[in-house]
């Protein structure tokens, strides 16, 4: 047992060297940034992300590199939007830094322009009620807590604006929805993402503003109820597109029908680089299996790298990627994933196997004391990402990486989500520790 | 026994909130950074920066706030230096990103030219001896390790090739230096900090060069022995100037006598504007006396924040300040010192007072439960800080606030050390930690 443990550190401790001095995931998300960018489902750079992957994972050796075909929604942004206070009192007429959020429908070249009723929650929409509604535009303006430690969590509690309000002010009559973005300090640039319409209720525009303009916005309506705001969007979506997940393969050496998959989302939105999201998780993911490579460590078990298709507007991919393996009858021991940037890691999150939730629980903590001289101290429960999420329902067990979550929502979705926004320490530790953990399960299993 | 927990359950949990919410820290370092800029110790922007602090602790109606004089050697760079390849066979004449070594000597208006011998250490230095050295320029190129995770570790591995490398250098005939910056990425900017002359060895001059030139200078002066190298700085040290460490002060309700100090160093290197070193750490200093007052909390204990003066280039602030503090017998309970910049909180190292060492080891790890849901987790010793090293020697435990160290030795000592490098919320809990253990001090007492 002492030896094992110590080959287990030695190992370990070879991984983190392979990554921090010779590792290639800066260098493989430079390329991913620089020369692809961003890359919405369906689009030309969504494309060309899934040439490149497919050929960095063969060009590193991988045994066996594959396309899973998914058809994804394709939405288009199209010119740029305008979102124009006309008539303030105090400042007549001032331009807002806004962006369509994205499956929103357009204006149409003749835009909307109505008055503005704000509100923080859906609560205060039900109260203001179609009276005070009908023909307006609504401004959901509920900020991020800054006083929440994991900007996650501030992100949970206000994300519903977004996905759920253009509906939710549609149901009232509002002709249209400006959010105010999901980010937490003062910003210039406004944040995207996806909304969701509900089913039987009139699809209107929305758009995200600027943290510092839904400021603005806010202080201007307040002094002013005649305040008449213009919004034009030419965003559309088109036919669904063909795209495809791709998966890269190191086959196991003891039990090659055992699997452990890591992965990331290749899909991006439109107005970045994507380069912490999800750039960073597919270039790690990518890591993991080279670094193996080059270690020449030969795992027993089957280790997937797994780039998803479409996980911002659709997850499509996510949901193929488990049909297929349910379709292949496919055993899959555990699913990694990295979605939340490529920052300094802290930990894990996980949601263990339910047959084996205690055994699996403590196999984990059981591997703290290894982990920790790494900085990764966080092992807690439930967790898992978006696109490993449609493989937990077929009890695989989900685990999700966990860096540290402080600078995430200063790019997420933005236009300033790129690779000058990455640092390479702070990358490479991070694929070192997804491979870390993958080896561990590799060499231990789970349960 | 559960009410006193769950009262510094609330008080902490209030103490971040303050922080997060409805802090000054980030707008303190922009004034500072953006307003007054670099303030090396004698410069004007130290004097003003010296002012600034006072005025800002005053109005923030701290009990008392004073200054601490104190004289400061006084080294100026001059006008920019110059790092010329004259003759490389492959390049021709590449002029290369340099700058003086704080203390070093000019090589006057002429100059210094010769030929340069790469070594990566001492050893290698003495191997080669005075007939290989003598009349050359010898050039330090040992990298930081970047497989070190605690970036201080690989800088600690380093650093001594900048700190004595001139003098031993000297030893052997060297007539200049040149030493790879501190700096563990490919960067294009040089990293400067202080140098030792020994006593009674011949002072050359001394300069860094940019990680990325020093990999390109490697590779030229191994192709080609005959290379020569120019080198032109113009920095000299003038006569000691006055300057003063500036201290702030809530006095205790219970036990006055006792203090908890909590500080930063306010001078900074020339080239940047000090904003992880050491902004960051004198605006939490500042913030931790801030929250507490606007919380309208009454310490038992008497706290201060000190600005301590000359951090970087002599430590005359820090050894004045314990000076002073055995002078008029102060009784300090603790020092806590933030100068690793305003990143994301991971904990603290500490050296406790040797006389109770196991019991104030075991207080603070104590507390762990109660910070860890703060994201911090590293209580480690031995620990402190360089201002407050001096109070350690009279048995004052010392306690250093340990950020995440991936990004430090990206700015430290730079052009790019600038407020832009900080992020807000990093910065505020940091602040929001070293107020914490500040409470929990004042509360329990260390021993």
């Amino acid at each position: 047992m002492a030896l094992a443990q110590s080959s287990d550190e030695l190992t370990i401790r070879k991984i983190y060297d392979k990554s921090l001095a010779e590792g290639q995931s800066y260098q493989m998300l430079d390329y991913l940034c620089h020369k692809i960018g961003a890359r919405l489902s369906g689009s030309p750079g969504a494309a060309a992300a899934v040439e490149w992957s497919r050929h960095v994972m063969e060009d590193s050796g991988f045994d066996s590199v594959w396309l899973q075909p998914v058809m994804v929604p394709h939405w288009v942004r199209g010119q740029k939007e305008i979102g124009r206070i006309i008539n303030s009192k105090k400042m007549g007429t001032v331009e807002l830094s806004v962006c369509a959020l994205g499956g929103s429908v357009g204006t149409g070249l003749e835009g909307v322009a109505a008055n503005v009723v704000e509100v923080k929650n859906f609560d205060e929409l039900k109260s203001l009620g179609t009276q005070k509604v009908k023909g307006k535009i609504v401004f959901f303006n509920r900020p991020m807590d800054p006083t929440q430690i994991q900007t996650f969590s501030a992100y949970g509690g206000a994300v519903n604006q977004r996905g759920s309000g253009a509906s939710e002010a549609a149901k009232y009559g509002a002709v249209g929805v400006i959010v105010r973005s999901m980010g937490v300090n003062q910003e210039d640039y406004p944040h995207t993402g996806g909304l969701r319409y509900e089913t039987g209720v009139p699809m209107i525009p929305a758009m995200a503003v600027s943290t510092k303009h839904a400021d603005l916005l806010s202080r201007l309506v307040k002094d002013d109820a005649g305040l008449s705001f213009y919004m034009e969007m030419h965003c559309q979506t088109l036919d669904e597109a063909p795209s495809f997940n791709v998966v890269g393969q190191i086959r196991g050496s003891e039990f090659p029908d055992e699997i452990i998959a890591v992965g990331g989302h290749l899909d991006s939105w439109d107005l970045g680089q994507g380069a912490h999201d999800d750039g960073a998780g597919c270039v790690q993911s990518i890591e993991v299996l080279r670094i193996f490579k080059v270690m020449g460590y030969k795992p027993k078990r089957t280790i997937r790298a797994v780039m998803f298709m479409n996980e911002e507007n659709g997850l499509r991919g996510g949901r193929k990627y488990a049909e297929l393996a349910r379709q292949n009858k496919e055993k899959h021991l555990a699913a990694i994933e990295s979605d939340r940037g490529g920052f300094t890691p802290r930990g894990f999150n996980f949601t263990p196997d339910s047959a084996h939730r205690e055994k699996i629980i403590s196999t984990i903590q059981g591997w703290k004391r290894l982990l920790e001289p790494y900085g990764l101290t966080e092992f807690s429960t439930p967790g898992g990402g978006a696109d490993i999420g449609p493989l937990a329902r077929d009890r695989v067990t989900v685990i999700g990486f966990i860096p540290d979550s402080q600078r995430y929502f200063n790019y997420h979705h933005t236009p300033v989500d790129t690779f000058d926004k990455v640092d390479k320490r702070e990358l490479e530790l991070g694929a070192a520790s997804m491979a870390a953990l993958v080896y561990l399960i590799d060499q231990h299993g789970l349960k």
